[in-house]
C-alpha cells in the first residue's frame, strides 16, 4: 500500500489541537501508511507531541500559523481574508498534491467557499454538496445531501444533487442504478415548496437517475431508497434534530434503568447488549460528512467532535483517498451529463 | 362541567372510520361530558356503532355525507369542489357554534386552507401555524411551529409565528416571558438564510418577545427555550425525522435484546422499565397538532395515525376547547401587538 498523506487543519472546531491532534496520533497508529501535514499554532500543537515516539513524530510535518477562520467569519471575509489560515493552508496542500485530502472542523460555510476557489469543482457541478451516510432500520445506509454547505437551492441545484448523489453511492458501494429520492413534507406529487416540484420535474424526464419519487421525513431512516436529496438548511437540521433525538433516548433510557436497586442490577447485566444498540446509533460513531463535487477530497467534521468522532472523519477521509473519489465521480458524471446532454 | 361538543372528520386520515370511530367511542367513556358530530359515510361508520350502548350513541350525532378530500387533493381544488366533504363540514359545525373543536387527520394543506376560509384568522395573523409540543431532555415540552400547513415563509410570517407561539406557550403553561428561538443551521448570527435573518431582525427589535436568537436541530430536544419557529416545510420533516429515528432506535433496541437466551430473559424482566421510556417517546404518544392563529380550534391527527393516537388528538382538542385557546391567544395578541404598533 502506497503512503497516503492527510492536511489536517488542526485548529478548527470548538477544541481545536486538543482534539485534533489526538486523534491523528491515533490515526497514525490504526494506519501504518498514514502521515500528516498539520496546519495550526504550532505552541499550540507541539504540547500533544511531547508524549509520542520519533517513530510517530516523523510521520507529522506541522506548518505554523496562527491566523485560523472563526466560526462567525462569513465565507466571503474568510475568502479574502484568510489565505495564512490553518483551514485555507490545509486546503492549499491538497490542491499543491501534497495532501491527498484535507479534513476540517472548522466553520462550514467558509470551508465550502475556500474549497471551491482552491479546488475548483467538477465539470457540471456548479456547487459542491456535503454528503453523510446514515444508518437504517435494514442495516443499509443512506445518503443524504445536502447537510448545510447550501442553505438555499435552486431546482438546478438540487437536480446536480441527485446526479453526485447516485454517482457517489454507486461508485462506494457498487451497486448499479442507486435509488434516489427528494426529500419533501409529503409523498404525493403536489406536495412541498416550488424548488422540489420543478427538480422532481426534471428528475422525471432523467432515465440515467433511478428517482424514486418524494420521501418523508419518517421515511430517512426506512433504507427504502440509497441516496435522499434537500436543500442544506433542510438536511443540517434534519441531521442535527437526528443527533439530537437519539441523545434524548439515550439519556431517557438511562435514567429509566437507574431507578430502584432491582432494575439498575438487571440494567447492569444487560449494559452490553444495550451498550452495543446505543454506539450503533450514536451521532459520534457516524461523524465526517463529505464535501463532494470538488476536485479534491475534504471531509467535515462536527465543530463539537471528540476525539473518537475526530478519528472517525480522519478516517472517512483515508477511505475516500485510497479510492480516488473525485476522479470515480468525475468519470461516472461525465458519462451520465453527456447522456442527459445529448 | 358543561357539555363540549367536537366535529370529527371521521373519513380522514389514512384508514378512516376504521380508527376515528373507535377513538371516538373511547373518549366518550374518558369524558362524561363530551358529545360527537361524527361527519362521513354513514354505510361506513354505522358498523363501529352498532356495538355501543344507547348511553353512548345518544351522545353522537352522525351527518352523512359521502364526499371526502383526498390526500392528493390540491388545497384550492378542495376548497372550491368539496364544500360538502366530511372535512369542510366538520369545520362548518365550528364555525357555527354547533361544535366547540374539529379533529381531522386528512389532507393538511387542504385543512389550513379550509379552516382558513371557514374559521378566519384571528386580528394580525395572515397565516394559521400548525403546532404541537414536544419532550424535551429535562422534561419541560417545547412548541414547535409551524409543522407544515405552510411550506414556504416569508420573515413576516416567522415573526407572526413566534408571537403566536410565545403567546400560546404563556396561555397553556402560564409561564410569562416563555423563551423563542427561530431554528437555523446555525447559532451564530451570520447564519442561515435571508428569511430567518430578517425574522431574526425583527424580533431583536420587538422587546414584547422573549428572543433567544438562533438554535440548531440538535438543541430542539435540549429544553433550553420554550417556543421554536421555522418554516412549515423544515418543521414538517424536523418532526418526521424525530418520528423516524425514534423508531429506529425502538426497533434496534428491541432486536438486539432478543439475541440470545440468557439477554431474552433479563430483557423481559426489565421490560416494565424499557417499556416506560419508549412509551415517553413514542410518537404515537404526541399525535394532535393544532392549527393556531384561527378563530376556533381545530385539531390536526396524523394521517396513519392508530386508535390510541387518534385518541390523543382528540383529547388535545377537549383541552383546547375546555381553556377557550383562540379567545386566549386573541386577548394576549391584542395586547402584544397593540404595544408594537404603537
Amino acid at each position: 500500500m502506497t503512503s497516503l498523506t492527510l492536511a489536517l487543519d488542526a485548529m478548527g472546531g470548538d477544541h481545536g489541537p486538543h482534539v485534533t491532534v489526538p486523534a491523528a496520533l491515533q490515526a497514525l497508529k490504526l494506519y501504518p501508511d498514514l502521515r500528516f501535514i498539520l496546519v495550526g499554532d504550532q505552541d499550540q500543537i507541539q504540547p500533544y507531541l511531547a508524549q509520542s515516539g520519533q517513530d510517530i513524530t516523523d510521520r507529522i510535518e506541522l506548518r505554523h500559523t496562527t491566523e485560523v477562520v472563526s466560526m462567525s467569519d462569513r465565507p466571503v471575509h474568510a475568502l479574502r481574508c484568510r489565505r495564512d489560515s490553518s483551514m485555507r493552508q490545509a486546503l492549499d496542500a491538497v490542491h499543491r498534491g501534497e495532501a491527498q485530502a484535507c479534513v476540517s472542523a472548522g466553520n462550514t460555510g467558509a470551508l465550502m467557499a475556500m474549497a471551491k476557489v482552491v479546488l475548483k469543482t467538477l465539470p457540471g457541478i456548479d456547487r459542491p454538496a456535503l454528503v453523510s451516510c446514515l444508518p437504517t432500520i435494514n442495516h443499509k445506509p443512506v445518503y443524504l445531501l445536502d447537510l448545510g454547505a447550501n442553505v438555499s437551492c435552486d431546482s438546478d441545484t438540487l437536480f446536480q444533487f441527485s446526479v453526485m448523489g447516485s454517482v457517489l453511492c454507486e461508485a462506494v458501494t457498487k451497486q448499479p442504478r442507486p435509488k434516489v429520492a427528494l426529500l419533501n413534507v409529503g409523498s404525493e406529487e403536489i406536495k412541498g415548496n416550488d424548488q422540489v416540484q420543478q427538480a422532481a420535474q426534471l428528475l422525471q424526464h432523467t432515465p440515467q437517475i433511478n428517482y424514486q419519487g418524494f420521501i418523508e421525513g419518517d421515511e430517512i431512516y426506512r433504507g427504502k431508497v440509497d441516496v435522499i436529496v434537500c436543500d442544506g438548511f433542510v438536511g443540517n437540521i434534519t441531521l442535527k434534530t437526528s443527533e439530537g433525538i437519539a441523545r434524548l433516548l439515550i439519556h431517557q433510557l438511562k435514567e429509566g434503568l437507574t431507578r430502584g436497586f432491582f432494575v439498575r442490577m438487571l440494567a447492569k447485566l444487560l449494559a452490553p447488549s444495550i451498550q452495543s444498540v446505543l454506539k450503533q446509533m450514536n451521532p459520534d460513531h457516524y461523524n465526517g460528512a463529505s464535501l463532494i463535487g470538488l476536485r479534491g477530497i475534504v471531509v467535515k467534521s462536527h465543530g463539537n467532535a471528540d476525539e473518537t468522532a475526530y478519528l472517525q472523519a480522519i478516517s472517512l477521509a483515508v477511505t475516500e483517498a485510497r479510492r480516488r473519489l473525485p476522479e470515480m465521480i468525475k468519470q461516472r458524471l461525465e458519462s451520465i451529463l453527456l447522456d442527459i446532454n445529448s
